[in-house]
């Protein structure tokens, strides 16, 4: 046991972390897709940022693989090999990918990744299609772990993935409810469905790499707190990005989510500020009130306004809190330093991504 | 051992058979859906016909339940018990959902069992939603089988999970195919589509029922096997009802698949007959021909053509063919002679349906 002996000397960089998580799932990734018909897997491949809409391959890893590192360092920070990790890794990826797929249907959104998403470059039923087909594959990854932890894995991705859903229809949901006022979603509300919606799969992520690796079920159970922790630090980063994050960078209009109408985190705290401050907000984003909330100057505002009120602060500490939390399970549950060292930089890049 | 002794003196009729699968698997796909969100739980029931839009519910089972009952008396049919099956059921049952709801969207389907489908009434995006709310109860159900058949569970689900998506893709790709010609699909082509589309699900329905009945790995590739003979019956006699059926009976309006333009197998296998009948349908069924196809007297004229070209025939043979090799699967199987009796009616129903 070399827990909390050795002080790291060496820590790997967010890149290296992220590129041997795409270099050690790939091969079970391509082995899925390869069993796909063609016409999907050009799809599921486009979705997986390997090639363009007419096949052209890409070589710049569109997607950043957050999930399969995670996978992986949590199997290597209980202990195990990191190839153990793989199917779980890939099922998790191919889940992921499957509910931007899906999402970006449900949300209307024409871009993802400096990209057309894939309903406005194929079409919404053949959309509907690619994602179903990596939702089956992710479920045949999941038929590659070993039998003897398989019964659990499954368990730990079906919680995932009806997490997932239920989290996304309360996303939804959220639109139809008032913007201030009774029935006005609230900060708990709000991480409650963030912990659904962003926590569950990467909980899943972390947990699943620690039950691949060999961990016992109480080190299983933490890391995968840990990657809830993780989730709730990741969506209040994405919806920093939703408002002030740069076009250039996240690949996502600017103002995304105030275009949107977004309720999120930062709006939500906003609007939770002095009464002044909300009356002209709400003037900036409630459609059904007069406003210039359509307007490129009255986002430019509204994004000041938030920020003046507190809402990009608060979320800010949010993500921060919770990102120690992530921290500190790790430095409890795991054994293997080098790992804990990896998941240490993975955390830093989720709190501090700027796409 | 009672194999190929008794004789069986009293069958029950297919609605007992049905009613029981339903009864049976009911509790379980009850405990599915109230895990879901409201607004996701108010969809899946609809889909599951339980309930109208508004959430009335409904007590005349608009689903037939052909896929729990088979898997329920697979299980009986290997000499386990029938609540052995459930959980396998369940999956089969959630998965059909499922692709009903993301197939009538990608298909366009307005109508299916006397109601509108599921986008029609609550629009395209929560439709996706509750098609992947219903998968992801399908990986939660199979979670709920015994840990020690569990993995080989996961390993039939996914398998079948491929095919279904395969053969959607393949169905939709029949779509851009020539009418006739080099190109034009072929009898085997839509057989391998037909199997991967319906054989492979209603085989997963039959091969989990055995290996949760306890069954030994040939039996159950045995009766998996039989489930895809029994799915090809039920692809084409499906053929036959979207041209000849009864509207008031199948729900779905009358020439169905030749408004939609489809190319089923009685219209393959007729296009193969003569010249000059092969002349005459194209001009009705090409929508790149000047004809008379979008009228209601050329859809009645085309029904009649392919009927006298043998396509029906053809059709009707190929049901009773792939009826006969399940039955004698089943024979050969099966050791449960009461179970026996039972799969011998379902399958009757399944070849000779009219909804």
């Amino acid at each position: 046991m070399t827990q909390h002996v050795s002080p790291v000397l060496f820590a790997p960089s967010a890149t290296e972390i992220l590129e041997r998580g795409q270099w050690l799932v790939r091969p079970a990734l391509r082995d899925a897709t390869s069993r796909l018909h063609p016409d999907v897997a050009r799809m599921a491949e486009f979705t997986l940022g390997w090639c363009d809409a007419d096949g052209t391959p890409r070589h710049d890893n569109a997607a950043k693989g957050v999930r399969p590192a995670l996978a992986v360092l949590c199997a290597e920070a209980v202990g195990g090999p990191a190839e153990a990790a793989v199917a779980g890794a890939a099922a998790v990826e191919l889940v992921h990918t499957f509910s931007l797929v899906h999402d970006d249907i449900m949300d209307g959104d024409e871009r993802r990744r400096h990209r057309d998403t894939v309903w406005k470059s194929f079409g919404v039923g053949p959309a509907v299609l690619a994602g179903d087909a990596l939702f089956a594959l992710a479920v045949g990854a999941l038929a590659e772990t070993a039998p003897q932890v398989r019964p659990a894995a499954v368990r730990a991705l079906s919680h995932a993935l009806v997490d997932l859903v239920n989290g996304q229809a309360e996303d939804i949901s959220f639109e139809r409810r008032p913007w201030s006022g009774l029935g006005a979603v609230t900060v708990d509300e709000y991480s409650a469905m963030a912990g659904c919606k962003t926590g569950a799969l990467l909980g899943c992520a972390a947990g699943l790499g620690a039950l691949l690796g060999g961990a016992p079920a109480d080190v299983v159970n933490a890391l995968t707190r840990m990657g809830r922790h993780l989730g709730l630090a990741f969506q209040a980063v994405d919806d920093l990005l939703g408002i002030w994050g740069d076009p250039a960078v996240t690949g996502k209009p600017v103002f995304s989510d105030l275009r949107r109408g977004k309720k999120t985190l930062p709006v939500i705290a906003a609007l939770s500020a002095g009464p002044a401050v909300r009356a002209e907000l709400l003037d900036l984003l409630d459609p059904r009130r007069s406003g210039t909330g359509s307007s490129e100057s009255g986002f430019r505002r509204a994004a000041a306004l938030i920020d003046e009120a507190g809402g990009r602060s608060f979320t800010t500490d949010l993500a921060e809190r919770q990102l120690d939390l992530a921290l500190r399970i790790i430095d409890e549950a795991a054994v293997d330093r080098e790992a804990v060292a990896g998941l240490t930089v993975l955390c830093d890049l989720v709190a501090n991504r700027t796409r």
